[in-house]
């Protein structure tokens, strides 16, 4: 691997870093992150379609002077760990050589988010590296913090999961939810950089529509991890695309198992989230301004008239919904202080 | 009253009408729509806050060149309709004193939407007008057109119960739901000319969150018509205020009381709203864009993975969620043709 | 031609319109507006990218319901007028086709604004249709109505030229200008439906900035005109563009032959402009939402601390910029009102 | 002065700061930007209209988890230095009696940018403080580097002089300006917090405007400063509200006293700004999303088809052109890096 790069450290990195598909949003992101890491060096951002561009170039409200070249897998030594930011699907090879080389992976794709070979092939097709399959840790690090301290292979979560769960995992986690309902929402940020006449800035301004009503792909996500947890309930799930860059909200109308007051689901989520450094329960419902360009969740939980609990997350879904919770996932499995870089 | 204004007509005009409120958002937009109306003559704007004030120095955007006058209740005469766009609580008694001279009310306000008293009281306040309450017709011209035609006094929904209801109708009408979620949004121009941090455009730009979860008062009067339709169903409704201006829409998560497929649930929205000049049933998710300055309603149902039906519907908020109802209430009431000034 | 499609019509229509390029932004807004006009009938509409499709499938937003074709210059009988929304340099030859069968050409792109051969080729490069070079008439309606009402073929102004030119033609006549200087901005609907990574919306919002710095090519035609009324002055004109969808604004800094006061140059423009349905001389500076899908041109003049005139027009640049100035022109080719179909 | 919070420090602050005006879009991002710089302490942040409310529930997108008190002048010990963010006018008064008690101040407001009395009054009426008038040095760090790190008050420059001076420095102080014509255009976090209909999200999304056609007082601050570098010439500037929150473009026209071409103009530019660490020259135009929340000034140059100088600079209006450069200034008046909590 070339000198690509590199930064001032405070003594020795705990690792240098490789960003693999640095020139999409979320890629570029997690290039960022990791470029401005006390304890992280950026060793090398890659790209199939952008190779010899630098990035900042790309992307001048990020900061990364270094330029795109093509990810070559036989030089790669020197890195220590990988954050692969490809389209589903064509992740899972790169990030089967990756780890064939010892490389720390996480993956910000959704091939090995799944427990279910089944549920991935209906969804994304034929897997890429079917001998990896179920060997990879779910990356959503409330939930599994300690699988990660030994962890090579990190799935991070969807953005829709990552808000759903969140916003769900303490009734969950005590088997309240029977059905819930997700009505869900994000910007284009989350439509990715491929450019059509839907997201022209000249279509979506002043617009808001739902999408993918004949079912999404994270459905599947979400009702797994809720299962996990502890409520295998049936999910409903619409997203919706709304005019704004950056933001997503989960608004999750879950019927309990056993009747729930307000004090009582309020109390649950306080204690459930209380030591968690980037879960804020907030007093009143989140918005997504207070949230944008960190890796923090805000959430809110209440109950309806007619006793449904009313549970609000609302994330960045660049950042906590995939890239700094990459960067969250490497500083746990690489020792860190999970907040470092993230403040 | 004074000869405050009039505007080239084909022949004599329809009826002289009177705009009461015309300096807020929806009573500028009423005033307008009468304004550009072949068969109605806009006969006076008025306003409290800005008598003295050309309606099109206040809204450039519309091109209404009368002066806002205060509104004077003994110098009514050769007002034939009057659209009342006032706040909540205060239409009632200036609409009882525009009816106790004859003139026929289009109310856009809340106060004579309701049918129990309880439930107004307990939601707004005390009512300006006991003595009328319970006497006019709810406009949601799709339902109500019959008992429009002879309306003296018509209250127009609000404008999350319109989409909501024509989102559920044909369900509701044939006693369908058993329990619905309705996740609202809206743009700004919900939220009321009065200015304060939250609509500041640098609060709102790449923002939106829900409010009011802990009760809003449209959740009653969806409760109610879905009930008057066929379906007394408890309804779960949570609003969210969106970074665009004008657009609303409804997306309903329906339990039905017994099974329903997508083909069936499809044709019967299709024949339900067949001959209706304003709803259009789509093959797909509606977009708040394609119907924003438009009196129209657009539809899509489908059903999903566990058998919940999604209904959506999507509305300009201040036109068919406001305004341009109450004209083509007000069309209805006179006998014209119901698309007059509206297409 | 096939029968593509008929709109109800009040008795003959004055002319069946061809819309060619239907699929882009400005073609698709020129059919909605001959759809509406009360005199036209859209014949046909057309499009090599998107034949097939129906128009109010690609624009949900307008209402044209029929189906683009391709272009078959054999089988245009029956066609009395085209609009033609090709890029620049594609126009040329479909124009020179049309033109050949006897049918009114309204064109929307630049082959034949310029007057001068070199200065096409040097911002254009070859021209597709020489022998027709020169022979179009400016339809900047305002300047040469006249001219118009015999035209066979008329090239519709650029849209920073229509707001430049209106900003500045009083001055300009009466050979006031010395030098101007145009600051123009526009939003992100005069970039085009070509979607790439500048008008994708998370790149746009919250964003603005100068493009074209270098030498943009509606300089040349802003000099021309202006020298054509009287004006043969030095322009230095930088656009920009918006995060907003439709409408344009130019702020003109003029320094002038002899000095001129603040009563005077505002008398100018309001006697200029007395008689002119679509040109609205305003007391204070105009805005972009006033003139939203609208063919109006919003100005201003006053006069700054030390001397120079300044001159603001604001439009929708896809209406007065484009289409709709087109149909007006078109009206004034047939000898319509002017104002039909465009209020 | 209670002890109304403290941040984890490393060792001894630099400095204990009070922000007063904490309450308005300057003072609560000078707040957030003291509260995260790893040398100062944010002691008190005050305000009249909120005291008692906590600034994180104020500004939520900011981290400040201080409550808001009334500035109380007697009780100030231990604040080492104060960033006053009070409207025009009512700054000079609080100036005065912090200073009186050897405060170092930082003002934002204009009440110490002019150096003409007469300009002042002219613009802004009656000076609160006039023994202090012309006492203070003026904070473009850029250019008054060496004056401020002695200074003991000072005037941190309007946004608009600030990208217009850093636009047009380097011309300046060559004396090469003989004429110049700016541009300027910013969102409307520009406009402040006291909401009206002007800046209300449906009044603002979608438009654009010019404003204070008539005059603007920070062209005379503009007019100073170029003399004060160099170059006495009139300017022209007219200022813009664009649909945006953060953000400031200044575009400029300059006529020269002399030729220059655009290589020369470039090789000064990037001559002029070789060290600076907040100023980067731009190979191309600037634009304002890669600006936002920095306290970076991006700067472009080039030369007209005419031989204007064009020059372009973007800065976000409240970073750069107000708090951040604030705390810039700041960091030179106590010996500190100079970029110390910017980067």
């Amino acid at each position: 691997m070339n000198d690509l790069g590199s930064q001032p450290l405070n003594g020795k990195p705990a690792a240098r870093v490789l960003v693999a598909g640095a020139s999409g949003f979320t890629g570029a992101l997690a290039a960022q992150i990791v470029w401005r890491h006390p304890r992280l060096q950026l060793a090398a951002v890659t790209s199939r379609s952008d190779a010899g561009t630098r990035l900042d170039s790309l992307y001048p409200r990020y900061r990364v002077p270094l330029q795109l070249t093509e990810l070559d897998l036989d030089r790669v030594e020197g890195i220590d760990a990988a954050i692969v930011a490809y389209p589903h699907g064509a992740a899972a090879p790169t990030v089967a050589a990756l780890r064939a080389q010892g490389i720390l992976v996480v993956d910000l794709s959704a091939d090995f988010r799944l427990r279910e070979m089944d549920t991935y092939e209906r969804w994304y097709g034929e897997h890429g590296a079917p001998e990896l399959f179920g060997t990879g840790v779910y990356g959503l690090t409330e939930m599994y913090r300690d699988e990660l301290r030994e962890a090579k292979l990190v799935a991070t979560p969807g953005c829709y999961p990552t808000a759903s769960v969140l916003a769900l995992a303490p009734l969950a986690e005590k088997g309240l939810i029977a059905d819930v309902v997700v009505n869900a929402m994000q910007g284009t940020s989350g439509y990715g950089r491929s450019s059509d006449d839907l997201v022209h800035f000249s279509a979506m301004t002043e617009n808001a529509f739902p999408y993918k009503t004949e079912g999404h792909r994270h459905r599947p996500e979400i009702e797994q991890e809720l299962a996990a947890l502890g409520s295998a309930a049936p999910v409903t799930f619409v997203p919706h695309l709304l005019s704004l860059d950056q933001g997503e909200l989960a608004s999750c109308f879950a019927q309990t198992t056993e009747p729930i007051g307000k004090d009582a689901v309020q109390a649950l989520y306080r204690e459930r989230y209380a030591g968690e450094p980037f879960v804020k329960v907030l007093d009143g419902p989140p918005n997504l301004r207070a949230v944008r360009d960190t890796n923090e969740c805000h959430v809110y939980v209440t109950v309806a008239e007619h006793g449904r609990v009313l549970a609000f997350a609302a994330i960045d879904n660049i950042w906590k919904g995939a890239s700094s919770q990459g960067v969250q996932n490497l500083n746990v499995m690489l020792g860190l202080d999970e907040t470092e870089g993230l403040l």
